[in-house]
């Protein structure tokens, strides 16, 4: 998508050398648009860790240039294995990561050390433009059901839409997943406006998600992570879209903390809530989705503490708990697939079970 | 309740004076513990706005003292009908603000203008003195549920209590609504601990009842608004108990913005949903929650800033939205009672339905 009329992707390899992977360091965003350069695993899994990248899409694809990275240096088999485990192991609850790394394994395991390398940037440069194409099939997708409520709504009312954290253009290679079908609606002309759920603690919504629709010129309301179910009970909200780190092979959708309590608002007032994703986000192997994803326990300082643009212009934190005052973090939350009202996926719609993805996805079916 | 020791109330009359009004500035909590001293009505109506003063309890016994500070300078019929109309319209949704100046209106209206400053005094004084003592009965009916579980749970483990926002002693003239049993609880060596959601767009969780709770003594965790659902779905809440700003004959509740939300979870995983008040709080003349009662928009600036303290140790604010980005504050949402568990009340604990409140109330029927 476009920066001041300028396309970018989340991710790309440096033009002049062509091996050094950019991306944008998110955690300045919205109030600096900083181009950081990696150049080995290390920094990849430091970016991933650290939430410089972020979102399930992108962080596979970030990681899979991790790997290249790492066997420019060195192809050899422990390398790879060594280089592969750790990137795995930056964050647990998105799989995503792993089905790059597993992809990327499968494919670099049989060749020939001195070929590894070289396959691995085509390999990664494969996961991109696969993810940019899936994205783009998922707007597509999603954009039926705005053009949907257009109709129904006739030209002058707005269609609401309500979503949580950033399920961007940022967040994947390009378009976006929840927010792919808004986009394509904004700019065929249909009079779309988002809800954007702040999504404390890392405030994914303001920062990122607000600077995003802003860039592009889509309309959208900040509001705080409380004030959802009460816009759905007066009317406000038409539709809900979220991302997701991880789908079972159920419908339960692991997703940003809190995306479980708009799904219960949504149900509670006949909204439907929909999950945008990849295929690529679904772990066929994961039935229950409460007991069964791992949750991610992040910093306590992401609680106690906020960051932001202070009154001089500089990016700072403020602390927002008295001293001594403890916090726990857990940053993800698994909607059952019963507060679902169905999956948009890039080979099209289905309901969040079973039985709707194996029609989508028919040689999952054992 | 204690600070460092040393009782206090949240509004008093100074000392050596004998007329000017105290309150401690709760924007400054949990950083500074500034007492303020208010001179004029419009100070009053001022502090309430602004939130220094804040507390569907506190709000309306502050108010009474602002009609006397009014009335101590010109106590004449225009005078006293004026302040209590600027008085009143400070804040929109709390319905004790209302009912303490009527009942000010209704006691000081007969009078003399000469008599009618010192009954004003007298008469916040025993508005104050009822509140500490509401709330002194809340706790105790609240602690009989408190008691329950630990019996239920044997001392080894703790109780995990949730609150929204803080319904805590300076909430009120004393002890709170919400956390008066927990008070109560911990006094008497019950294994309790408190999940504080930190309660945006002004963070009074984070910033009052984690300093309250931590003061006191009391286990606490300071929670994003977001994580109450997941922690409810893994058996970690076992009662919710909040305050409220107004609460319909038929048992709907409103409360800070993000209430119904924790109110769905724990109907969504069968925790028990409590919420305290004084009978003060209800309005006998609304029936619908949330057709009926006005929901406070407040300025965009407390979803686009968030205030807390600096490295450099000063009250900072930073903005975490970008620049243009437009925002939405509705500060109440409306918990309907079939979410609802309960009431806690200074006359015992009620159903949430016309009945359960009559029959604790029997003066309000007919």
């Amino acid at each position: 998508m476009k920066i001041n009329g300028t396309p970018y992707r989340s991710v790309w390899i440096d033009e002049k050398d062509g091996w050094s992977v950019h991306i944008f360091d998110q955690t300045r965003l919205p109030f600096a648009l900083d181009v950081l350069t990696l150049v080995t695993a290390d920094e990849v899994a430091h970016a991933i860790k650290t939430m410089q990248v972020r979102g399930a899409p992108l962080i596979g694809a970030v990681a899979a240039y991790g790997l290249a990275l790492a066997l420019r240096v060195n192809a050899d088999d422990a390398t790879l294995e060594d280089a592969a485990a750790m990137l795995a192991a930056t964050r647990p609850t998105a799989i995503n990561l792993r089905w790059a790394i597993e992809r990327m394994l499968n494919h670099l395991r049989p060749l020939p050390p001195a070929a590894r390398a070289q396959a691995a940037y085509a390999q990664a440069a494969a996961i991109c433009d696969e993810d940019v194409a899936q994205n783009e099939a998922i707007g597509r997708h999603g954009l039926e059901l705005l053009r949907a409520l257009a109709a129904k709504h006739g030209p002058q009312k707005r269609i609401n839409i309500l979503t949580h954290c950033n399920a961007g253009w940022i967040a994947t290679v390009d378009w976006g997943t929840a927010l792919a079908p808004i986009y394509m609606a904004h700019d065929e002309g249909l009079n779309v406006h988002v809800w954007v759920d702040e999504t404390r603690p890392r405030n994914q919504g303001a920062a990122l998600t607000a600077w995003e629709l802003g860039s592009h010129g889509v309309a959208h309301t900040v509001i705080a992570d409380n004030a959802g179910g009460h816009l759905m009970q007066h009317g406000e909200v038409d539709i809900v879209i979220v991302g997701t780190d991880r789908v079972t092979r159920t419908g339960d959708v692991a997703n940003k903390i809190g995306t479980y309590l708009k799904a219960l608002a949504a149900r509670d007032n006949a909204v439907p809530f929909w999950v945008a994703l990849p295929s690529t986000t679904i772990d066929w192997t994961v039935a229950d989705g409460i007991t069964e994803i791992p949750i991610e326990e992040r910093a306590a300082a992401e609680i106690t503490h906020v960051a932001g643009r202070d009154d001089a212009g500089q990016i700072a934190r403020v602390q927002v708990t008295p001293d001594g005052s403890t916090a726990a973090n857990p940053a993800f939350d698994v909607t059952p697939a019963r507060l679902v009202t169905g999956l948009i996926t890039e080979k099209g719609c289905c309901p969040a079970t079973q039985a709707g993805l194996l029609c989508l996805f028919p040689e999952k079916g054992g």
